[in-house]
């Protein structure tokens, strides 16, 4: 296989993101089509980046032949019915986050993947970032020893509309389900169990609409190290992504990257840039990282290192949170 | 008065160091004499100090006419009971922290000061150290709007000895104390809740003598901010003590100042000093500063800023974190 | 015009770099035609990357009616003669640095633009990088007031072949021809003298070919600012572009960017990523930036930002090092 | 010896410093006596510093058999006159900067200390400054190979009063003096030639006073070795001291310290403290160190690591620095 054709399946700001960096920064993968229940979209997209094939049906995707692959950025709660039906299809699949945040339609779609044999990514974006990725393989190899501690700091620059925190699934399920990732991931240990505190702080219309805004969710792993994460939807101040791991032997973190290295020195202070303002900025190489492992796991016939488990206990993970919110108290992770 | 008297109890390691500020640094301040159940450190210092009395009997301070106030360094179980002999005897205090572990003490000894009407200080340095205090007034005049996260890191570069931690109370009496008074002070708050989780990563002994070495707090203030602190018995790179206050208008935040400001470029990596060591060298300044603020005090005739009922409130958090830790549950602070 | 169409001559690394923007990253231009002198060259880049025409000969390309601009990525010694022809043909011109070593040549070269009247942009990418463009920005606003002193480091993670060394114009032409473009840009203003020194303590073999591999030149500009420069041809821990400019109200540096945010506090350091290695890693976004603004130039029909007479002053400048290499002495800029 | 008796002379700002710091924070050493031209300074410090002795004439502390050593912090002129007395009364002598601005003068005072065999020690506090202490150590154990540039950054946060300025020998003289040393210090290498150039950007009443504010000296090591210092009578931030050398195995260098470690992410910038305000808040650890270091040499019959030698090259590279800038060329140094 010298090239892996792919269809995109939405093309909304993450789809085009997704389908920009196939078309021009991936020389393994072409795209053939894109498509979009907004056709207008669909053909926009196609005809700004060159897409021979622009459709309102992903299904139509999915019958072509010459696609070998799927990209699907399509609405959360279509995703784990197309990832059947693309599996049915024989098409390798990545997936935004989340599967679905239904559990039983996310084992579903785990099903189908695994009857038709092909490879299912998940789009944890924020395992391919260059500095997690590091700090992450500096753990791995026992740079700090034993993990005691990890804190993951995670702030969004501005809360999300009300009309999408409705039907976002809460502060867990839409955005701690990073975090959640991200801590599975950094220590390659499963969480056994969690504590989940929060509250409506920055915008009283997300109360309203019977999510929090500020969340910490205490974690324990089964290693025996213990966790934090915390969550607000608004820093002012930009896109807060960090994360601390502290361990017999040291202590490995990563701060937020800045757009400029400039240093004012004034009468008054020191100044420097606030951090980059939000994902779209912060993980740019690691959209394209995500993307480029996708193709060469297609290329090389070997499994993503994220795929359909990953997607599932990161929700597990929010409705334990969820859960424990409710009942003041851990609630621990069965599997 | 043109100088204040001083009588100081106890010097060990931190009497000393008072001894030694207050003898040189303070000019407001003139010790007049030391007292220490071992005679001969008493001697050692009032000699190497060129202090004129050294006693092996604190009340012979409390005695002295000339003497207006003490500073008690002594052993923790001794605290309360000098604490109500020295205010009764009219002299102010200065004391280091906890009061005692004992509420009722705690409670007698503040009946004994207040009846008195003297000048109590409890040593909590870390409100004098100038970033933190810097932070503390930053959050006063609202730079960061509404408080609404708060995380305090706290580790120590080893465990004491096990002989030690045996009647040491526990890490949260012994050495979370500390941060259970930089939560309240920072805000300027009350915590109404807390919830405690850790465990025994770093010594198998310290489990074995009933502590543990590992732990995070949860709490929420009256004002509805969250925060969490964490601590360990054993950060290998040294004394690990930052803090960050986040809020609805931006986040201030502290980190470690290091002995020198070299940077090594090398074909490898960019390297620099680890953190000072411990606290010695860490609260220099602030071990200065609460001094001058106690000598202050007296001078001016007005209330330390940490008093009596600061350090309570710190041992009940103490308790409450000990009792959560238990039931593995939320426990509420009544007061 | 809506897209602007192009031949990019030369297409060896930085050819070929350029080449990719044009063709992936920048939506206003269209990339017709590659030509290089290595016709292999030439056809693998166009099969690579798609492009039409792939041609031995640029003269092809300059009679290719449909090419609007060329971008010239050959060798210098090529330089001015393309520009000629090019602008007698009446295409836009991007030619990397420099025109050309010898000024004779440039002044032809910048005569057969001004009469065609197309536009010239030459290849001082570093104007480009997001943090010396800011740094620049804020001086232009008076942000540190007056400038009285400005310092620039350049130096290379690794010497050039032997065999380039030769034929390079020396460390003046070939090296810091970019610095003393950064240095007029920093300032807006012209330096009316200047002072070399340097020797070779690099590699012995760099002084054999009659070169010198470490340098610092002194420079008066015409406002009354000093300014130092210097250069090595190896620094171990990669490549070190920091410049700063210091002045009545202020100062404005730029240090290193680095591959990622990590930091480990081990038991003996605290440490941190080296600098990015080279040009290529460092000015990623200052290629593409440089490429963004010829062709909107060419578009809006305006001159672009740095043109022939700033390619001809780093030129002369590097000429006047020479000179005062040899002289040890003061070197007036005459134009 | 079990305590080094000192008499100090000149109770200025700086002089006070000293006296203090042997008084409070020097075990080995005793403050006998102060003198001052000015009695009623020398009477203010005695009583506040409980000093036994204070005199208007500082021969009568020459005269006293008890004092061991002398500590010099009168006005410069008076310098060499007081190191040569002292040194025929058999005692040890710490001077300030500059021991004269005459050379023959500087020769005398030598001449005197060498006959008399007692250690005299010249005020370069900076030696001592634990981050410059180390750079240095770093560069004397190869940590960075081969020194190549050294560059050395020296700005003060306000120019003298004018009357200062007149009687001060110049900018070379008065503040360069320190930035030499350095130089020299830093490599353990002479300078064999320098080049000086600069200007009056600051303040015209400094020119008018026959003084220059701004300057940039380029110098050559005898082994080879580059390096630049920049010094301005200005910089609105606060005092920048830094350094950087670099060899053919990395880079070391220092930066400003500041006075705590508050960050403050706004919605606008990233906030720190702007550096040190001046001598007295940077080098509070170099001047107490260099004073322990006068102490120890003498308890311990060495000699002091920067002595009468260390003085007159600096003198002599003020003077050469001088004469650059006048020639506008390169002024060798001979020794």
């Amino acid at each position: 296989m010298e090239k892996v054709n792919i269809g995109v399946i939405g093309v909304g700001r993450i789809g085009k993101l997704h389908t920009r960096n196939l078309k021009y920064q991936i020389s393994g993968a072409k795209v053939l089509a894109v498509a979009d229940i907004f056709e207008e979209s669909a053909q926009q997209v196609a005809s700004q980046l060159e897409i021979p094939i622009a459709e309102k049906d992903y299904r139509t995707l999915l019958e072509n032949k010459d696609i070998d692959a799927v990209v699907i950025c399509s609405s959360t709660d279509t995703h784990a019915q197309i990832i059947s039906e693309a599996a049915q299809a024989g098409k390798h699949i990545f997936c935004e986050k989340p599967i679905a945040l239904d559990l039983d339609k996310i084992d579903q779609a785990i099903t189908a993947v695994k009857k038709a044999g092909i490879k299912l990514q998940v789009g944890f974006n924020r395992r391919f970032d260059p500095s997690f990725k590091k700090a992450k393989e500096l753990v791995s190899k026992g740079t700090i020893g034993t993990p005691h501690l990890v804190r993951i700091t995670s702030r969004d620059p501005e809360p999300p509309p009300i009309s999408y925190v409705k039907v976002s699934g809460g502060i867990f399920l839409d955005m701690m389900i990073h975090d959640f990732d991200m801590a599975r991931y950094l220590l390659d240990q499963e969480v056994v169990e969690l504590m989940a505190v929060g509250s409506c702080l920055v915008d009283p219309a997300i109360g309203e609409a019977g999510d929090i805004d500020t969340a910490i969710v205490t974690l324990k792993y089964e290693g025996g190290a213990w966790g934090t994460i915390d969550n607000s939807r608004k820093a002012v101040y930009g896109y807060d992504q960090r994360i601390e791991i502290f361990g017999s032997e040291g202590c490995v973190s990563v701060g937020n990257p800045r757009p400029t290295e400039v240093i004012i020195n004034s009468a008054k202070d020191t100044i420097s840039d606030k951090p980059l303002y939000f994902f779209i900025e912060r993980y740019q190489e690691a959209y394209l990282a995500e993307m480029e492992e996708f193709i060469q796991c297609i290329k090389e016939d070997r499994e993503p290192s994220v795929g359909g488990l990953d997607g599932k206990i990161s929700v597990q993970m929010g409705y334990a949170a969820k859960e424990s919110l409710g009942k003041r108290s851990f609630v621990k992770l069965i599997r």
